[in-house]
């Protein structure tokens, strides 16, 4: 998978994706992410990237000019599945779109600042606007590299064993179990015998009732779409 | 306002609070952030913060008793109004949930990493759990740095009038208009005439309507919720 951000803060995204997982994957040639300074595709004095808004108001606008300089530079290398936006107004991001999108080999990822860009960028361009959620943040340098993040450790052999994606909550519409290590007992607080018997077969049907009643509690509305419900309750009449 | 972010990953917040809008919160004062190293709080060999699960399985988890010691240390120095756990299976974060926190004044952040922290801490020290979306990410840094960024821009004086939150997406229930700034045309794509003619009120109805449409055509839920459908109608009912 090759990632370009694009960004007029790239020294903000130094650090994320030096270290852990980011960092492994690029190692073993899984995943190559390029930050891109959108300040070298200007042609202006200082390197100006964004101007006033046509009509008032407050904060600035990115100019469509560096972006598409920058878009067509990197276009001339290398064909993109998706050039991506990241925009509170966008689409919002799930596990499901990041399975999806973990499929495809090439993307771009601009970033937004200050009060967006000029919204021609955004009709002729940008073929998929995300949003992390729905709240806003200084930038989308943050929300690109919760993206990268995302979708690179979807990529085959990027996470090993361990690091399983298999088990993480929405993969089955199911958010997690409960976890524990040692100690055994903690200022009085103990962790569940069941965990500590050995038998296989019953703490993985603890961990799947346990997942089902945490989602069940906090989010109703992605089990139900789930058909853990119907599997649970056909499984408890088998049992009758 | 203060936060305090644990993690067994300091280094990967080295850039992100260091540029931009965090950078200039901090430098006016306005907002301190901390990152503390969880395995400083380990007393076992090679600093040791995380073990293998009971009960068996893939992945990691992150023992209770560095994180214990951790926050007890911090709180020997300071009151803390939430204690917050980012993970997937927390409470979705969203606008209405930064404006709220954003009036408290001191937040410990912990950052999950592998597959979790043990419940215990979930259960005994945190107060607050959340959840970035609906997608699982590497581990909760990224997440802690999009939340503290989400808190520290609604101090009163971290945003200047350029980059004011009013206008933002979510605070009115609406997503934003679309913005333009120059060239007037580029590529024989050009800037809606309207916002050309330097008439405010007229300009201001425009942004009103097309930020209506622009939440009627993507987030319809958010829309039904305001308001703005029912101010709409009355305002064309009045013209009529």
């Amino acid at each position: 998978m090759h990632i370009d951000i694009i960004t007029c803060l790239p020294r903000l995204l130094d650090s994320p994706f030096s270290h852990s997982i980011m960092k492994r994957a690029q190692e073993k040639g899984l995943a190559t992410i390029e930050v891109h300074d959108l300040r070298d595709y200007s042609t202006l004095n200082q390197r100006q990237t964004d101007d006033y808004a046509f009509g008032g108001g407050a904060g600035m606008v990115m100019m469509i000019e560096p972006i598409d300089q920058c878009i067509s530079h990197l276009q001339s290398k290398r064909t993109y599945d998706e050039i991506i936006y990241m925009t509170p107004d966008g689409e919002p991001f799930n596990q499901k779109m990041a399975n999806q999108l973990s499929l495809s080999q090439n993307f771009i990822i601009l970033c937004g600042h200050y009060k967006g860009i000029d919204e021609r960028v955004r009709e002729y361009f940008i073929t998929k606007e995300i949003s992390l959620g729905d709240y806003v943040i200084s930038g989308g340098e943050l929300a690109a590299a919760v993206v990268t993040d995302a979708l690179v450790r979807l990529v085959p052999g990027v996470l090993n064993d361990e690091t399983s994606a298999l088990t993480d909550s929405f993969q089955d519409n199911l958010l997690a179990p409960p976890v524990y290590t040692r100690p055994e007992e903690y200022k009085g607080m103990k962790v569940p015998e069941i965990l500590m018997t050995g038998h296989h077969a019953n703490i993985e049907e603890w961990r799947l009732q346990k997942a089902i009643e945490r989602t069940q509690q906090r989010r109703p509305d992605i089990l139900k779409d789930s058909g853990w419900l119907k599997k649970q309750s056909d499984r408890s009449n088998k049992r009758q």
